[in-house]
């Protein structure tokens, strides 16, 4: 593919320097990390190695990383691993949460015997979870467990995840972030989000497919998804996957390393992709809001978002319609939904995710594309009812 | 490392077709295979190419094919997945399953609410699940649920799977086999095992870790472990391991098209290591029954299996003493245990697992350094009680 690259919050490219430290453990340092020979101790000490690479970027112990094989994962370990060992309550989730976060709550809430009750917190017109509905809500159903991401995966919004923590905690519920589409892009503290769980992956910060963590605190009981010969703890089974933990811990360390690097550039890049767009009558959504600096999730009247997607991966620039995640079950964005966004406006949508390696340059030729291809719709539109 | 890899059932040394094959999807073609443009078109066609690998090697439909993160993941997902779609009942699996088979399945019948009654079968001296026994228990306590495993990790001893399927469908029963250390060894068919579902994992035939599948029959109905952005017919939600999963895919077809080679090649050096080890008094565990063809499972007496491990380990040669994938867990090999095995000759259990790499040289490399630990080891003990 030689397309520009504007999809960072799908996924990313491996970084160099992530796949120099990768490779070794396909083919040399192969072993199994449960053996006790010394293909075995060699892929050992890598994984202890990386676990303290990516403890040591969100400011936790080692024993605190349980890696698991993905971000869904590692969401659904927390939900319903810590569901799993308390009686069933009250469990609150903001509404604009990623499916791996929405499906296992619902689950949840849905399964037969002592199902859960599933509370959701609702945004206001930025994407905010509105903290003081918040309180009122876990006041009048105390939890037993809260999910509330850092950031949306889709308009970059950042949740006040550290004061709703606060509350949580008086009813002595657990509380849990999803924190994937922060690190590398804001700096994340395990103990400043004030937080009992986050879940970390390894793909949206330039380090490969097949390892994430859930971060715990030690006072959380979780029971494990994958039961099995009692890796990482006994909370996930099943042989790591060495290539795959080292490249995350490798990743881990560069996101931490250049953060600031990062927000610095891409924030410059997105100023001038927004100020373009609103040029051209779009509207930006989550703009009110702090935001993540890469994202850029906008509409431009009456061009259907999934069209611009095509005409614009035809021009040779990958962006998305909605979240890629999610993109398998389309239908509108669900966190549109619950910033009460137009449903016509909605089906415009149309998100920009920028990473390091993307240039002032590109962003001013994805204007350019932009401009022409509205330009053709709208004749095309117009041509249609002559 | 350099020492000579005798631990292929532990996990595999990545083939260099295989690893040529992966590259690519790193940090070219690195998308998401949810995302519609370019990048993850690309990467939906690669994992619907391996889908299609794996499918072939097993003789079913790519549509059949659940691709997990590993064996134990698909494992979990079977017990777990099936049992929460039926009412609890007799749940059967042999004594000698892999932990990622054993504690899922005890964990249902160990659950609150409605658990599972856990039922084992026994197996004969020489490792085999007792037919004629499992028949009589499936009669007695109707199952809902069977597993069992089609080539035993530590033995190698393969499992009349076929027969006990036939059995247990009598009663209407949903029947799996982890067929992990089969695939590659031995041919693999699907519908010959007439079960339900099968496990198979990439990294133990020369593809990747993170990578695995459930072959499942489509009238089998699962719940997912892991929900979110419904991958995977909604079974298995999580962004897909792109290069893992094409690296399984290649694995397959390359262990599909090599197995009658393997087998030809790693059963002469096994031939040749057992006559070696029998000429110094070992015992081979499974001996009497059919095997796949690289596993030889011995005992020394009187040499302590975790002594000779470390002591080959420094000569060069990387074994296992029981089951790498339990070496976490130590303790006496449960496997052993319910053959009946002398938990004194048990405690000397060493395995030697082989390759397609490997040579009739390092085999009598292997003796001899055997041998000379052996007499070092007696010397040291006889000496200790002068």
């Amino acid at each position: 593919m030689s397309s520009v690259y504007f999809d960072h919050n799908a996924t990313t490219r491996i970084d160099d320097a992530v796949l120099d430290a990768m490779l070794p453990y396909f083919q040399q340092e192969f072993g199994n990390a449960s053996s006790r020979h010394g293909y075995g101790i060699q892929a050992r000490r890598a994984i202890d190695q990386a676990r303290r690479q990516v403890a040591e970027a969100v400011g936790v112990q080692p024993v605190q990383v349980i890696f698991t094989s993905g971000g869904s994962e590692a969401n659904n370990l927390f939900i319903r691993g810590a569901a799993d060992n308390l009686k069933p309550g009250h469990l609150f989730i903001s509404a604009i949460e990623h499916p791996c976060v929405l499906k296992p709550a619902q689950a949840l809430s849905r399964r037969s015997g002592e199902p859960w009750n599933l509370q959701q917190f609702c945004v206001d017109p930025a994407g905010r979870v509105d903290v003081e509905a918040a309180g009122l809500a876990l006041q009048q159903h105390p939890p037993r467990l809260v999910s509330v991401m850092l950031a949306n995966n889709e308009t970059g919004v950042i949740q006040n995840v550290a004061a709703i923590a606060e509350m949580a905690r008086v009813h002595g519920a657990y509380i849990h972030t999803d924190a994937i589409q922060g690190l590398g892009k804001i700096p994340v503290d395990f103990a400043a989000l004030n937080v009992h769980a986050m879940t970390l992956s390894a793909h949206k910060i330039n380090g490969p497919k097949g390892a994430a963590a859930l971060i715990v605190d030690k006072r959380l009981l979780l029971k494990p998804l994958i039961y099995g010969g009692g890796h990482e703890n006994g909370l996930r089974s099943g042989t790591e996957n060495v290539p795959a933990i080292v490249g995350f811990g490798v990743a881990c360390s560069l996101a931490q390393a250049r953060t600031a690097e990062t927000t610095h550039h891409v924030s410059g890049l997105r100023d001038r992709l927004e100020t373009g767009l609103i040029g051209m009558g779009a509207t930006i959504f989550g703009r009110e809001a702090t935001r993540i600096p890469n994202t850029c999730y906008f509409a431009l009247p009456e061009i259907e978002g999934d069209t611009l997607v095509v005409k614009l991966d035809k021009a040779g620039f990958a962006v998305a319609a909605g979240a890629a995640c999610s993109s398998v079950n389309p239908g509108q964005s669900h966190v549109l939904g619950a910033m009460q966004v137009d449903p016509m406006l909605a089906r415009c949508a149309v998100r920009v995710s920028l990473g390091r390696d993307n240039t002032m340059q590109q962003i001013d030729d994805f204007l350019h594309a932009t401009q022409r291809i509205v330009t053709e719709l709208k004749q095309m539109s117009s041509l249609s009812f002559q």
